[in-house]
């Protein structure tokens, strides 16, 4: 196998790359100057090299502690529980949230071999105490595993007096009630918001 | 801009890759161990150290002349005349020819400032002479730049006694009359082939 049939091999195991898309890659960096490959490759290294988990809520950042929990106009006493560091950034990207996150690593897979004790639930545990959490927004993926996830904290915090709260499930903002499957219909019938004059 | 949104913005310039897809690419490489990024990151380099232009086609290759150039068996008479590199390995996967390649290395595009004088006309002249080629396959893209490219190479040789022909075009295997565009369905009703018994 020669280095151009290998990178397109690396390439097709990348999350939504297949081989088409990989070949299609390969030859690009190969038609572009070797500037390109140089950046590209040796960006691909510094990142692995520079970017390390927050000690405290386990985002990727480059300093320990990462900014969001350095920032002390977030408020500590609202964490957002998340399974993964990508989902902080996307969370973040509505602008909405003024507290703090925790980072899962995962959710509870018993099929794949992820237990509570695979993730970050005893962290989350000390956090809440010390930095006395009043709520915990669960936003864990709308999955089997993710509920299962979410439930799971909810019966660890239930009885300690925190506000447990989930998001909102409902149609997306410009979707159409058609094209809605029924369990997602069923549960913004559910979840109903009144209107407020 | 930090080295993990920098990796980011790299592949999302690449081609098929979008904002989503780059940032989802970047955060698997982040979580898989260091030896995937070395690897992959090695790979790159070593390609474009490696890969060279055949200097008889134009195909990417590790030893020049290419594989199929030093190929006895390949036919040296047929020449398949493509746009880029990465066409070769595409017709080569049909297994269905067994004459030889010549790369163009892309298509005459007034619009973009290619004119026959970029393109690798002038050795494909020398080259059909040299190996008294009989037949040129314009395998160029059906496209507006690819037929024009594909003219400009009839009218180059179609006086000196080569045979030029081009792909059929036509309805896809597996295709369905009904979905085919007019342009595609006049063609493959122009060039409809008589059942031999």
């Amino acid at each position: 196998m020669n280095s151009l049939e290998h990178l397109i091999k690396i390439f097709s195991s990348l999350p939504g790359i297949g081989r088409k898309s990989a070949s299609r890659i390969a030859y690009y960096i190969l038609k572009k100057d070797k500037s390109f490959a140089e950046s590209l490759s040796t960006t691909i290294l510094e990142m692995k090299e520079s970017i390390i988990n927050c000690s405290i809520c386990g985002n990727y950042t480059e300093n320990d502690p990462c900014d969001i929990c350095r920032d002390p106009k977030r408020d500590p006493s609202v964490l957002c529980v998340v399974e993964q560091p990508q989902d902080v950034q996307i969370i973040e990207s509505t602008g909405e949230f003024r507290g703090r996150y925790h980072v899962l690593g995962g959710a509870i897979a018993p099929i794949d071999g992820v237990g509570p004790g695979n993730l970050t639930f005893d962290a989350l545990v000390r956090r809440v105490e010390k930095d006395s959490v009043r709520e915990l927004i669960l936003a864990t993926n709308p999955t089997v595993e993710g509920d299962t996830t979410a439930l799971y904290a909810v019966k660890l915090f239930k009885d300690k007096g925190i506000a447990c709260t989930r998001l909102a499930s409902g149609i997306p903002v410009g979707g159409d009630l058609e094209y809605a499957d029924t369990l997602t219909l069923a549960r913004s019938l559910k979840g109903r918001i009144p209107y407020t004059f």
